[in-house]
Parts: structure tokens; sequence; C-alpha cells
């Protein structure tokens, strides 16, 4: 095919999930048509993000080299007797972006999957009911994914920390905006089952 | 925001084109997760593409540093009587990897366009101009997008090499497996009137 440089450059884009062959084609031709401090600043950032991104060793969201604490967690005007567990650290972000949240994190790295081999011992739920107990915690609220395993997990979860505090989950429903002829059938489930009074 | 190494990676993926801010954070959080032999991978494809990529002094496609022909070029077997010119060295690899071209190549470096500002000067018609008169070739194909500026770029280069040489272009008509009732009019208009009998 093309020299090797290329050659390299569209298969290490086309390993990045959801980059198909094309589109790793379009990147790398874009690369190395603009200036070398644009892709210098990719290169070192990749490998900033893989050398200092460390887990929170309370929460494990993402801190950097040199905090032992995640910037929430370092935060004193957060509540830390209201935690909300997350999958992924991902998922901190989109919360924290939008500024919903006035307690701390707990991310467990992912969802019970039988399926797939990944049982209670796989995520951080040990490392949870310690925390529940240690600190004295006043509600764990779940905010899965609206997935089946998201919410199998919460299921366990919730039974598991029932004894030691409250526990709550996100609501289901319409999102804002949305059609009522849109809607799948189980949103509309959850939007009914969940009314209340104006 | 999250942590700064975080955020870094994130906004580098962003100044890719077509990638948006959610697929950059899909991007970046796929880097942290996977191995860090493939963020080198990719970093050092980057630098290795600025550095290492070079144009070929002949017909502009991309060659490696210290090659300085393109691999085209230095086919002894390619027909160097029959160029194909191109827009872009990126359609160099979409002909190559079809494998249709048995000529050589000219890489243009982009199309003509007034509102632009880039006229004849700009793109690489000297040197083409240059390769017909020495070379005595005996074919030129212009493979111009189907674009308004790739039309009028193919028309003026026509009218400058029709003295020297054949000038041809691809024909234009309905993409296989096409349905007639899903083709525009413009195209529908090209393939009536290169029809052909059987």
């Amino acid at each position: 095919m093309g020299p090797l440089a290329l050659e390299e450059l569209i298969t290490a884009f086309a390993r990045l999930p959801g980059i198909g062959r094309k589109t790793a084609q379009r990147l790398a031709f874009y690369v190395i048509k603009s200036p070398r401090d644009e892709a210098q600043a990719l290169a070192q950032a990749l490998l900033r993000a893989k050398d200092d991104l460390l887990p929170c060793t309370v929460c494990f969201n993402f801190t950097e080299r040199g905090q032992e604490l995640c910037e929430v967690c370092r935060n004193p005007r957060r509540d830390r007797q209201l935690i909300c567990v997350v999958e992924e650290a991902s998922d901190v972000l989109v919360l924290e972006r939008n500024q919903l949240m006035t307690g701390v994190y707990h991310v467990l790295g992912g969802v019970l999957s039988p399926l797939d081999g990944i049982g209670p011992e796989d995520l951080r739920i040990s490392e949870l009911t310690a925390r529940v107990k240690q600190e004295g915690v006043r509600e764990i609220i779940l905010a899965h994914n609206a997935s089946a395993e998201g919410d199998a997990t919460a299921e366990y979860l919730s039974r598991q920390l029932a004894p030691f505090t409250r526990v709550t989950r996100l609501a289901r429903g319409l999102p804002v905006g949305a059609d009522l002829d849109l809607a799948d059938k189980v949103t509309l489930a959850h939007a009914l089952e969940g009314r209340h009074s104006f």
C-alpha cells in the first residue's frame, strides 16, 4: 500500500473504538497536512494521560499523579454523606460537567455480568461497603446506566447496602423534549409508573 | 472539570476533523483504559508520519524520508506515459488500493477556487505541464472529485494540456448497485448522456 509511516498511522487510528478504516485514513491525512505542533500535542497528551492519570484512593475517579485524592474528594465543600455510585469514571465527568451532584462519588468499575464472568468481587463493591460502614453515609444514589446489567447491579447493591443506609436510584421516564409517540414501551411504562401530581 | 491530563487528551482528540467533544471523550477514556503500548503506538505513529512523510519529487504523492521517489514512481513496471491527475495524495491511496491504475500519478494539491484565492499558481500545474512536455506522455486522465471546483479545475487543465497530449476524464453515471429513483438529477443526466450500446 502506501508508505509505511502512513499505513502505521492509519492502523493506529483504526484501532480506536468507532473509528473505521476510512475515518482513520481521513484523520491520518489531516494530521500529515496540519502543523507538527498539533500532532505533537496529541502524541504528548496520549502518553501523559496514560502515565499521569491514576485512580483516586477513595472513590476510584481519576486523579493526577501526586494527588492521592481526586478533585471531588479533595473539595471540603462536597457532602461526604451522600455517595453517588457510577459504573465508570467517565460518568463522573458527565455529572460534574452538569454540576448536579453535591455529594461525592464511588466508581464501581463496571457492571455485574455473569455471562462475561464479572461477579461482585470484580467490581469495587467491598470498598463501597467499607465506605458506607465507616463514614456514616446518609444516602447512596445508584446512578447506573439504564441497561439490563445496570439494573441488575443496582438491585444487587441495594440489597447489600439497605441494612446500613438509604439507597435510591435515578428516576426513569420521558427525556425532556421527547415525543410520546417516539418513546419505547419500557420508557413509557416507567413514565406511567413514576407519575406524580402537580 | 476533570484532571488536566484528561482534559488535554479530550481537547487534542476534539481538534481532529469530524471528532466532536463526546467522541473525543469516548476516545480518551478508551485510551486510558487500554494498555500503554497502544497509546504509545499511536503517539509514535503521529510523530513518525509528520517527520518521515515527504512529497515525491516527481508526482508529489507521499514518500518516506530517504526515498526521493514514491513507491509508484519507483516501480519500473508502471506506465510512465499514462499520468493520472488527482487532487490529493489520499486519492492515490484509493486508486492504489483498488489496483486500477497501470500508469503513474500527479498530485495537484487541491482544486482551483477563486473564492478562496486559490489560482493555478497555487497548484502543481506547471510541474505537470513540464512532465507532459518532457516525458512524451500518451494520455492524461483527470481524476478529480465530482464537485464544481473539481470540474472547473479539470476544464482548466484540459485546455492547458490538450495541445501536448490526449486528455480524458473519469466517466460519470450511476454507481454500481444504485436505484434509479435514488439518483440525483445531475447523475441521471450524466448517465443518459454517457449511454452506450451493448
